[in-house]
């Protein structure tokens, strides 16, 4: 454990969806959305997420890429979609990873590079009140 | 519809808890969070709530308060607690009812004042991917 660890910025919400370009229409429409990013697929984690950016935050969304996308089992479950995980900023997934692995927290991957290029890490929900947490390394 | 009407920060995300106390013991332990704010009884809504307060975002604590809380139900499909909705900031909360409501979106509740002491709209998860979305008047 480091002192100097805290938890930094709400960066995001991970809303998953049926159909990627559905939502990010519906978002456009809706709440006349204008900032999105493009579609970007992530094979390595099965996924392909587009970013809707507000002035302070994302929603991050996300559809199954491939057959064995860890989506897929969410999906069935919630076919509409729903809110996936949130993310939080961290200064150094390392020091986060050994605070929370030192309090008793299940961390679910060694750090890997995220969807925004940075490293992050993926807490056991069963270890917060049922909610999927991501940690990552605030964009320099 | 109104032109000026656009999606403002995201506010903060409600996390649906069996135990409050508990739950902000776990946000300081495991996560040093410091700014936390006191515990507030909401009957009206049948709810408690507490704010992890970040640098930038809050995680809203949420905790049935009564025996006719809608979190009841929420907490009995998921025991340990869960992502409960997502708030996003409106500039003004009847052209946001407006915009949405001209585009189809079913809306839970006529505006009402919440935990921040601004008025407040529910959209139907059904209409928007399975994700609660909350809309709430930037705080001023």
């Amino acid at each position: 454990m480091t002192k100097s660890f805290e938890l930094g910025n709400l960066n995001h919400v991970g809303v998953a969806v049926p159909n990627i370009e559905a939502s990010i229409e519906h978002y456009r429409r809706v709440f006349n959305a204008t900032d999105i990013s493009e579609i970007k697929d992530l094979p390595d984690q099965g996924v392909k997420v587009a970013f809707v950016n507000l002035p302070s935050g994302q929603v991050e969304l996300i559809e199954p890429l491939g057959e064995n996308s860890p989506i897929h089992g969410f999906l069935k479950r919630n076919p509409l979609g729903g809110q996936h995980h949130i993310c939080f900023e961290v200064e150094n997934i390392y020091e986060a990873l050994e605070q929370v692995y030192s309090k008793g927290i299940r961390v679910l991957n060694q750090p890997r590079i995220g969807a925004h290029g940075t490293l992050i890490i993926f807490l056991h929900p069963k270890d917060m009140n049922g909610t999927l947490i991501e940690l990552m390394e605030r964009p320099k």
